[in-house]
């Protein structure tokens, strides 16, 4: 018989079960469960994308790329970066495509974290930050927002910092995520410049997940990397933008050391990103450079329907500044925990949202409701919401 | 003015410089050179393999894939080791698929190894697996073949077991691959079952790359997995089966907790794999199973024929048991060190072969000749080699 196995590594041990799956399980198989859990957008990829995609394979590009990325889809980035946000890119050199941004964020954390380093995540948070913290072998410092309205501030920063700090945590580096997942909360440029002067008076690495910037609907979105481009790395990349989310393709964005380090580490981790992928998002930003700002008009209507929809029943629920989510407080009779109310209406009405709990345990009161999917299942949702919330209990 | 930026990690910073770019710096650029360094098979991607990753774009499949995998992709995989083989896979669930089987180590290595612990690695090797040891925060253990006809042996494994001991080193695994890149070798049975009872004396995780195992030319290639399922973890994929590197398709096979581990890591690293490709691998294993059946005579062929050209020219050069690579010892008289003679045959002859050095320190006098490149390259390749051997200094 078999010895005992050698012990797994603690590291991955201490990454938590997703509460995601916790919620999941409780809700069970629903028939004709409409989701607006997940965000997954309903829009097709462009054809011209979708042909220059058939072409490479056509084509037998089938052989390892560059494991940076193939230079046309380097410039192609390069170019539409700078050209939609201003964002100074030097160069191609200063671009590498990922696996999606979930590959990008890894070889960034991997990059600039030693043990036991703090990185700060900014709470309510979609769980992948956290995770990938663990695995870079560092430590979450929480900044919980929910009292500053969803909100970073420079106050809220360097009150987290000398906290840390008084517990022995040396923090070295902060995710920023806008527009926010789950929040839809973003930043005008004196806000951002603010949070800039202050990333930098504490010497952060700043990684800066922008990859629902095309998703703005007030005002313009500006980039940190176009502020402090020296500290800056930029996670981006086509899933929101172009609806490509099962193509994985993902940009990682910096100048310097921290590049050339990220590079070892894409060359270990996965060599390179398949080359018909490449191909077809070089067309995609090339070809159908617009092709966010045809879905923001559908998604901002999506989004202010859904929250006019949610304030005539009773949430408190705002049009997000971007994304494509609506955040809401469920009516006070409900309570401070939105995950009973979250089970139930999967069950009993046959629409799942997910409880804020998922993302923090300050905003438990809250929903995150994705407006990703289609328009039909979204009305429907409404309907059937309404006719719940209606019912005589 | 910016502060000094924070220190990266320690870790990464320990990943050694390629040895690879070091001797494609020293080459430098050749007019019509032909390069038999690496190892990119020539062969296209079968047609109805093609004809599955279109459908699939213009099917708009273009969203999230379950991390672990498609299933129908998880079952094809399963059927097709468990025929071929005779793996003994139980079933989907202990198949995840993975960004070709470069993250399949990673993610082997991430969920086994604890700070310090040690790894062997068998040499002379291809860089990937030290690299992925070192990001794992692990210690290579090196196990030197170059002494046992580059094979490895029981004795040879408990000795390098016991002088790691002697040093504090705690070996929690190795990592073997067979067919060899880049020498050549395999196991038969017997070999492998006396190697699989030594893993098992020395409760060692065993990571076995078979990726090669289509290419087997001289009798069949037994897996690992088959011999002792609960503490092997296979290592294998499409790249080299079904040519599809650049397609960045493999698998991690295992049972039990370190598929579990596995897969919280998958989810945080990737999330998931571009869901066409799956869609495209699913068809390639269940219409197209002996692609790699078809494309083994004609690589027997080309090494066979290398193998003799060598020979002829005064290397020592046998024919592989398997891969698609001839590893051959220089002629005496270039002495025992093969870089410089490797940089004098692209710069002079126009062929890029690569010196054993990129390999193993002490394998310097051998030479690595790819033999996945064109039929015609391969000719006048040799052709070009044997005037320049010929040629009066």
């Amino acid at each position: 018989m078999s010895k005992e196995l050698n012990p797994l590594s603690r590291l991955v041990e201490r990454i938590p079960h997703d509460p995601m799956l916790d919620f999941l399980d409780k809700v069970g198989p629903v028939e004709n469960l409409i989701d607006l859990g997940f965000g997954d957008p309903d829009f097709a990829v462009g054809q011209t994308t979708k042909e220059a995609f058939k072409q490479s394979i056509d084509a037998d590009h089938s052989h390892y790329a560059d494991g940076q990325g193939i230079l046309p889809l380097r410039q192609a980035a390069c170019h539409f970066y700078n050209d939609k946000y201003a964002c100074g890119i030097q160069g191609p050199d200063d671009i590498l495509v990922t696996v999606g941004a979930a590959e990008s964020i890894n070889l960034a954390l991997m990059a600039i974290v030693n043990p036991r380093d703090g990185v700060m995540i900014v709470e309510p948070e979609y769980s992948q930050y956290s995770n990938s913290v663990l695995l870079a072998g560092g430590q979450k410092v929480p900044v919980d927002t929910a009292t500053s309205d969803f909100k970073l501030t420079p106050e809220l920063i360097q009150r987290t910092y000398d906290q840390a700090a008084a517990q022995g945590i040396k923090v070295i580096a902060i995710i920023v995520n806008y527009p926010n997942n789950p929040t839809g909360s973003s930043y005008n440029l004196d806000e951002l410049t603010a949070l800039a002067n202050t990333f930098e008076k504490l010497n952060l690495w700043v990684l800066s997940d922008e990859i629902y910037a095309e998703q703005t609907f007030k005002g313009s979105h500006h980039s940190l990397y176009a502020i402090i481009p020296e500290r800056t790395i930029l996670i981006t990349g086509l899933s929101k933008s172009h609806s490509m989310t099962g193509y994985r393709l993902g940009f990682v964005i910096a100048h310097g050391a921290v590049m050339t380090a990220m590079r070892k580490i894409q060359d270990t981790l996965v060599t390179c990103v398949a080359t018909p992928i490449q191909e077809a998002a070089a067309s995609a930003l090339t070809l159908d450079p617009d092709a966010g700002i045809k879905t923001r008009s559908r998604y901002l209507m999506r989004v202010s329907k859904v929250a006019h929809a949610l304030t005539d029943l009773g949430f408190h629920a705002d049009i997000p500044t971007g994304a494509f989510y609506v955040w809401a407080k469920i009516p006070d009779k409900f309570g401070d925990d939105a995950f009973p109310f979250c089970v139930e209406l999967a069950q009993k009405a046959g629409v799942q949202i997910f409880p804020g709990s998922i993302f923090s345990d300050t905003a438990k009161a809250y929903v995150r409701i994705s407006c990703a999917g289609a328009d039909k299942d979204l009305d429907t949702a409404i309907n059937r919401l309404s006719a719940y919330l209606k019912k005589p209990a």
